[in-house]
């Protein structure tokens, strides 16, 4: 953006005379990379005027961001929610992930992955719950199911892992509410079969806040936004020939779909809950169908 | 910077819509400054197409941060050092002290605080040393002596704090040093006697590396850059009615004053130092006179 301020009241070569202080081993993906990082910073600094105080609160809210994260011993990171906050992460995704197909049928659209999806997720087998810790109160039972298919072909992909993690009825995943909930609760892996089918039993999603402490909700509260996400479902749906999709599914008539704290709603993953016939383990259901891109398949740029 | 990446692939209304998002209760300051770093931040990863991993190598770097911060116990500041390194600090100082003055007679440059200030150095006597634990090896006694002067008047200004600090003749100031040095080596506040003047004995500084191990040295070398300071003397000047002056000192032949890693050097602030005669409790003397604007004086801007 262009600047009306008289930035040209500074020393004008100061920037290239940073930039240049690279060496002549940076690789150039690095001299990319951090060259137009410290263009942006000196950018940013010269055109709002920024003060000494209000460059050391950035310093201390750095800080209080990495202090976060070894007191919650790594499981709070509050460096990854800025990130969300500000619009970042979902940038990056949409930068990683712009495809465009040439057959007619798009990938299934990518979204964040966030601070609460885990490595650790157990695979769990086919028609399995995922709420380990039984049906909480509130809790309503979905049974999720769907085909995951090549874009290229249409055809079904064996063998996809399709792995899904969710908060609780109470707005909580299960590293943050360990008196409710065992590890793992609401997380699992499942492979799809030779139709490329899976289905579970998992839960109908519910809205939930960022936590209301913290550097994330310190800037919120700068910048006079509320901290809620819509209800959401993670979804990863991983396989050695593909390309892999994470994404959040939405449901079509959560109060926040329009005005999600992170910015991560796309209009092809919001979704609509059916009530079931015929199955006395849920109440609801979500067919939802995954569409993957083969590795190397770039579509029309 | 302009860009010639196809930057218009990627959503044109995404970074409004974040910025946008901000609320009507948000303080203007607030929003031109949160707006602008949103906007550059958005900027530069449009620019170089900035990817998940390099997004994720990011936040991993700023939780590092905030974990050495911790684990140091608060006395390693390597946030503060990181702007340091890409130029931040120096250019904020800069932003901050622009001031050129309508008598003829400039105010001191300022400089860069630095990770290194501490608000608890004691006041000493005038004319006492500061290096308390006596003369390190290699050490080159200093008097360090000089008149603080009124920029609109050119009359010395009685009564001001003059707090210097210094690393010792190994590179490394008190609280990084605790085998060698008690709390508040090389450290002191002096007052200016009514003529405004002020004198004590410190070290020749001595030059020294950023530490070589952490997060400012990994970004050090990803930019191959070298991680010297030129020798140098802190000094933070303040009085009730003058704006302060925080600067530092370089002796003139010292090899890394063209490269500092931390841009600090000023061509007013290379100082020489000269062999004293008829005090033998010193080797070297150095002059400094030190010139404050008033408290509210703009100068030409």
């Amino acid at each position: 953006m262009a600047s009306d301020k008289p930035s040209h009241r500074f020393d004008p070569n100061f920037t290239d005379q940073v930039v240049n202080g690279m060496g002549p081993n940076t690789t150039p993906r690095n001299r990319q990379v951090l060259g137009a990082l410290i263009r942006h910073i000196h950018d940013f600094a010269r055109e709002v005027e920024l003060t000494i105080d209000e460059w050391m609160e950035g310093v201390k809210f750095i800080n209080a961001l990495g202090e976060i994260y070894v007191k919650s011993n790594k499981t709070r990171n509050e460096a990854h929610r800025i990130c969300d906050v500000i619009g970042l992460e979902s940038l990056v995704d949409e930068i990683a992930h712009k495809i465009v197909s040439e057959s007619g049928m798009d990938p299934t659209s990518s979204s964040i992955l966030g601070p609460f999806w885990s490595p650790n997720a157990p695979f769990r087998e086919m028609g399995d719950v995922i709420f380990q810790d039984g049906v909480p109160a509130g809790g309503r039972v979905v049974k999720m199911h769907g085909v995951i298919r090549d874009i290229t072909t249409g055809q079904p992909i064996p063998n996809a892992v399709f792995d899904i993690w969710q908060a609780s009825a109470n707005g909580k995943y299960d590293f943050q509410d360990p008196e409710n909930q065992t590890p793992n609760n609401l997380r699992g892996k499942f492979r799809a079969n030779a139709e490329g089918r899976y289905w579970f039993y998992c839960l109908h999603p519910t809205a939930y806040s960022l936590p209301r402490d913290g550097p994330s909700w310190q800037l919120l509260t700068l910048m006079d936004r509320h901290p809620m996400r819509p209800a959401h479902i993670h979804i990863m749906v991983t396989h050695p020939d593909f390309q892999g999709c994470t994404t959040q599914l939405y449901p079509s008539d959560d109060p926040w779909i329009k005005s999600d704290t992170v910015f991560a709603v796309k209009d092809d993953l919001v979704v609509d809950f059916k009530p079931i016939q015929g199955d006395d383990k849920a109440v609801l259901e979500l067919e939802y169908n995954v569409n993957l891109a083969p590795k190397g398949y770039k579509g029309k740029l």
